[in-house]
């Protein structure tokens, strides 16, 4: 068979989105490692697909996410705003609040005026245990030990636990040296992503962040979420900060209360249309 | 303006091959850069342009080779067989014996029955002053010091040097440890690419390459020609040996002397079709 694909890309983190409503498309493992092979296929982070939904009162669209190794996973906030530019571009819809199923529940994507796409990213927690980050209680902030000295951080899981520290200068962070000793310390059992934030303004920083398993990333969406979080109840930021990645710029906005979800607004942009035979 | 492509590779090297007989194409270092981006573009180790001959009584094609950092360079084997394949499967020609005018000067590509392509590689130097190489004069061997024991290696140049070493097994072969440091070996004032071979049979090879600048490579065409050159020199392989490299195989075919081109068979696949505004 011939399958149709947009590349797409958001903030750096790419893309091959395929409309699964208009293609009747059998996606195997085999053929997503196939079609995100740089060199082989035709190359992504994750492999995002468009399907009718399952309830078709409560979503316009199901919307399923495959890692390059070929299995699927729950959420994607970079994707989820390509999902959103692409139901559009491709005609599928001309609505601009897109109720969409995916494994992780029923999500609202919301395209602005400008084109860019809010996503809602689910409400911050703080409770160590869900976390998990081994501390007596929660609080603000925590002092860690690390390599003989002490930094303080904030602990937030945004779905995936972030460790967020405030730094002078981000271009001078000691994200390399630094990253991996949070990542691997031994308060958090399950690792920890580790976010570095200059604070410029109450609503500006600039982050860098050492994902968990990854190294130094261009943009990590639940990082920047994060890391507003953590800036606004540790009393430096307001409640819409915009958020400068190596791989661009993120909006994030949340209210403050620990019930409220975190919003995260950024860009999407389709780079090719292409046919490849599987 | 929007642009029509074909993704292709050949043995994992791969190419945006692009018609410039039949489009319009002003091709910019930047938009080169862009299109050899692999999150932001449409990503490849090299941009390929068909263009109409300066001399059509010569030529049928002119071919253009621009790097992932938009500099136009004169050669690359495994781009010359995409650049066949493209203009067959494009219906630009219908000849198996396509000439075809480089930067490097004209050569000749010929396709074969079973739809690889035969690319004449050109004819191998000894001189250990045309390698660069030091050595007191020609010989099929050399032993070389290297961290105070000595490997003997074969030296041949292909257009750029490389040091040729046997080994019994191929993939215990040494060459992350000592690849580097026949590539930086102070004999080689220019730095060396390191093969290592395993001789299966007079007729066919094992061979892994450590590259100049760029470490191990899933398949150096010129490093496979200067193994089976090496090796026929030395004593141990026929005219027409099988190279298994990590990316796939190569045919290499070499008369035996001096004067003789070294000739270079294998695959090229066309991987997908593509539009995209530049």
């Amino acid at each position: 068979m011939t399958l149709s694909f947009t590349k797409m890309q958001g903030l750096g983190n790419d893309f091959v989105v395929i409309d699964g409503v208009r293609q009747a498309i059998e996606l195997t493992p085999e053929r997503v490692r196939f079609l995100a092979h740089r060199r082989l296929g035709v190359g992504c982070d994750q492999v995002l697909l468009v399907e009718p939904p399952a309830d078709p009162a409560r979503a316009a669209f199901r919307y399923r996410i495959f890692n390059a190794d070929g299995g699927e996973v729950e959420q994607c906030g970079n994707g989820a705003r390509c999902f959103a530019v692409f139901v559009r571009d491709q005609g599928l819809t001309d609505q601009t609040l897109i109720p969409v199923e995916t494994a992780g529940g029923l999500i609202r994507l919301q395209v602005e005026d400008n084109g860019q796409v809010t996503v809602n990213m689910g409400r911050p927690r703080f409770e160590p245990a869900e976390i998990p980050f081994e501390a007596p209680a929660v609080a603000p902030s925590y002092p860690l030990e690390v390599g003989g000295g002490s930094v303080e951080i904030g602990a937030v899981s945004m779905g995936n636990p972030h460790a967020v520290v405030r730094v002078e200068d981000v271009l001078k962070a000691p994200v390399e040296s630094l990253g991996p000793i949070i990542e691997s310390h031994p308060r958090f059992p399950r690792r920890v992503n580790a976010g570095f934030m200059e604070v410029l303004a109450r609503d500006h920083v600039r982050l860098r962040v050492f994902e968990r398993g990854a190294g130094e990333t261009q943009a990590c969406g639940t990082g920047a979420c994060a890391a507003v979080v953590s800036g606004r109840t540790r009393g430096w930021l307001d409640e819409r900060v915009a958020v400068d990645l190596p791989g661009g710029r993120l909006v994030i906005q949340w209210q403050g209360c620990e019930d409220a979800p975190v919003f995260m607004t950024g860009p999407a942009t389709s780079v090719f249309t292409g046919n490849i035979k599987l």
